[in-house]
């Protein structure tokens, strides 16, 4: 084989993998927001086959023989193609371990379960979704042991998501959140709570997608390569580089709501749009993990977008949107509205105080699970035996409760705890950004030009150019929880005066 | 080989077409209807890639194999198997003839024709898609000659659409209504003209948007398994028996545009969901032609939809959604105005009495085209001199000239016809249902599922299942261009008093 034969059976091997990922995200998409109910299952059939075929490609003995070649030659090869050998081969590696037929049967389970969760959370019906989240729980602990035999199951899924994390590593994090997060929240639970009550006054749905226009324009979301759409559950998908989509979900009683969810959306859009066009249809194409992707995100819904001096920008526009409900109602105390901390039920709603909680129950519901210490039938009971013991709430069903998140049902497991690792990255991200630049005067003024440059500079712009590990190194330096506990302790002392 | 592993890989093949269509047509759905606008070239390279990977399939010696053991078996086979063989066999004969770049590089150009295209329509610059139809007629007349060398181009085309057709029948037909139709339409030029200013009151979209539902239930449309979108240019797309979408586009100031959109559309929709579902997955699901498809599109929105019984059924309802548009106006003026015949510029508008008049222009520029005996500069002109000739009209721009309709943007050349042949097959079925039973009782009373039984017995249920040909002879019998002439002439009779 001569190099350039070989780098054009790459180029093609990624191409066509590109392709069969975004028919895959079309019909995911359109299943997803467009779809009428009750058509899931020519769309699961044609999933299975297209991941029938993706994983031919993918077991294709010839792509071995090329990649083995381009190992040989990686000399001769520049950082990005060595990079996606890598991570191509890497990925091989790991669907090997997955027989096409459970692959395949994978793939239609998980197109099934999302219909099914999504009847099953509107009844609030856990017995429904019961049978599916069972299959899944068993798939994943099966595929567990193909990714990695040796390590202990859930240890070999939370690797798939952010590699290098265990359970060592997260049960270090989260005690060390825990010994800071829990007298901060139970002194805040002694203060005063900020009014909220305009928060929930009647917000019309075509007001608020306007509000979601302009908050898109204030993150430089070029509308031409970025879409809104709405859906059960807010998520953001990406085609390649100058096609991303976002969803949010409006309710006319809660301003913050969807407001919070376009600029978490949009920071994961802002991420996959400034990577380099260059890494476009090679697998280097869109964020390098989910951590790194959530510290984005939360960095644009949290870090900024719950901060004074943003509010302070933004909110005379606010009021241009909704003068009536806002009418009295300044800046201050919107901010502090925006940010008032205390235990509630819902995840995605959760203040920036508490939300690791949220993250802490289903880490801990996740890893007896696939340890096998918990069977599916009691998820519910564990799970609202955990919000009494870590948040002190009763949960009143399982719409509110186990079946709130989409991530099960959709097959993640060992997601959740990137959320978390994620909003430790970004307080690290900012504390470096802080040393680089004046952040808050722009911002104050509205301008997120620095903070996106910054951020493109040292994440968004790689892709998978740099691995995880190497683009947080890049980012925040040395991995450390004391930035974030530091954030969160100086953020809501000032809010609560403590 | 035996008889089962051939026939178990005529169903890997079929679901393989199948998933590879389906993947395609949710890309196109996306970028017609919720795609970001610089979006395009992504999905076009996924589009090319999908498009290869289906003509691999297609052109696969193996396949070939598998579809020649099936004919030696014909005997064992049952009319569904015999059928599938068959049209996948000549599906593969007619792609083999175009090489694998080509097809590839088609599939590429339509999808960036579209975008041009739409672009070119909005600013009415004609320059800007002129390069875009020069490419496609060039392909076009090219893959004539390999669809068959022995036809002139544009009857290789038309035989693509609606076989058996050909210029020699077409001019015929077209002759036969011209010669019927021209006095019909000057008659009726010579008589006062309805009123039809309460259409174009303001209807604003929210309120046309739950009439467009109100009609989708009349026509038993299930929501469950058809979806309803908006788009510059109405179309259907079917991805199996389960799962149909039309899509329409709203006129504040013009009630019966989306109204007759819908009801056009909502007739594709009502053929697709007809189809015997065992056609699933197969070569046979769906409808069996274009000729066929507009027949019945044609048959709900002017036969039924613009008929007296039909309109006194639903206009109470009218009325509730439009209650100040319509003040004092009654189903016989309403009956009036959606009748009213004239000549008019853009096709999808234009009445049922002159709409064949539009595609007799189409017609002699698509067949001058392919010819060689136009060149693309020249349709603009040629264009507007048809539509001075044809209709006594001056077209003002491109928008409302040549690029009003998308099949051309497409890479549909040879399909206009299509509408006019499916307007004559229309009135020979309601020749013969109204020997079979009584059409208009029920239809008077909004009920139109009489209607509808007929035309699944006669048509809908067999989807490919029986040759176009056979199904024409099924519901019409001989074809007979007079029954379509007889049935304006009465229409047209009556309404204007002639």
């Amino acid at each position: 084989m001569e190099l350039n034969e070989a780098l054009a059976r790459l180029d093609a091997a990624e191409k066509k993998l590109y392709a069969y990922n975004t028919a895959s995200s079309a019909l995911y998409l359109d299943g997803d927001t467009v779809a009428p109910k009750d058509t899931a299952e020519g769309r699961g059939v044609a999933l299975g086959i297209l991941a029938g075929e993706q994983h031919k490609l993918m077991t294709d003995p010839a792509l071995d023989e090329t990649l083995a070649f381009l190992k040989e030659h990686k000399d001769e090869l520049d950082l990005a193609k060595n990079r996606e050998v890598e991570e191509l081969s890497r990925a091989v590696r790991q669907l090997k371990r997955i027989p096409a037929e459970e692959y395949m049967a994978y793939a239609e389970l998980t197109n099934q379960a999302s219909d099914v969760w999504h009847r099953a959370k509107e009844t609030s019906d856990f017995e429904l979704f019961r049978p599916c989240l069972e299959k899944l729980v068993a798939y994943n602990r099966k595929f567990a042991g193909y990714y990695d035999p040796d390590k202990a199951p859930y240890d070999a899924l939370l690797n798939e998501y952010e590699r290098g994390v265990d359970r060592a590593y997260l049960d270090g994090f989260f005690a060390a959140l825990r010994e800071k997060l829990v007298p901060l929240i139970k002194a805040v639970g002694e203060k005063p709570q900020p009014d909220v009550s305009f928060l929930h006054r009647h917000y019309p749905v075509e007001q608020q997608r306007k509000f979601s226009d302009y908050l898109m324009e204030v993150m430089a979301l070029d509308r031409a390569h970025c879409g809104i759409g709405e859906t059960e559950h807010p998520f953001t998908l990406n085609f390649n580089s100058q096609d991303v989509r976002i969803t949010t979900h409006y309710y006319e009683d809660d301003l913050a709501s969807s407001m919070y969810s376009v600029i978490h959306e949009g920071g994961h859009a802002r991420y996959e749009l400034d990577v380099d066009p260059a890494r476009d249809y090679t697998v280097l194409a869109g964020g390098v993990s989910m951590g790194v992707h959530e510290s984005q995100s939360r960095f644009y819904e949290n870090i900024v977008g719950r901060s004074r001096p943003f509010i302070e920008a933004i909110f005379p526009k606010i009021k241009e949107f909704f003068p009536e409900q806002l009418a009295g109602v300044t800046a201050e105390m919107f901010w502090r509205a925006v940010n008032k901390a205390e235990p509630s039920l819902i995840r995605t709603e959760a203040d920036e105080l508490t939300y690791c909680l949220h993250i802490m129950v289903r880490y801990e519901i996740e890893k007896a699970l696939i340890a096998g210490d918990l069977t599916v039938k009691d998820v519910p009971g564990e799970w609202n035996r955990l919000y009494k013991e870590y948040l002190g709430l009763d949960v009143p069903d399982d719409r509110r409760g186990c079946l709130q998140d989409s991530h099960w049902s959709g097959g993640s497991f060992g997601y959740f705890p990137s959320y978390a690792l994620g909003s430790a990255y970004g307080a690290q991200m900012l504390r470096n950004m802080e040393r680089d630049m004046d952040v808050w005067g722009p911002v104050g003024r509205g301008d997120l030009s620095g903070v996106t440059g910054w951020l493109k500079e040292k994440v968004h712009k790689y892709g998978g150019l740099l691995t995880p590990a190497q683009v947080v190194a890049n980012a925040c330096g040395q991995f450390d929880p004391t930035a974030y506990t530091d954030y969160l302790t100086k953020k809501y002392t000032e809010l609560y005066g403590l």
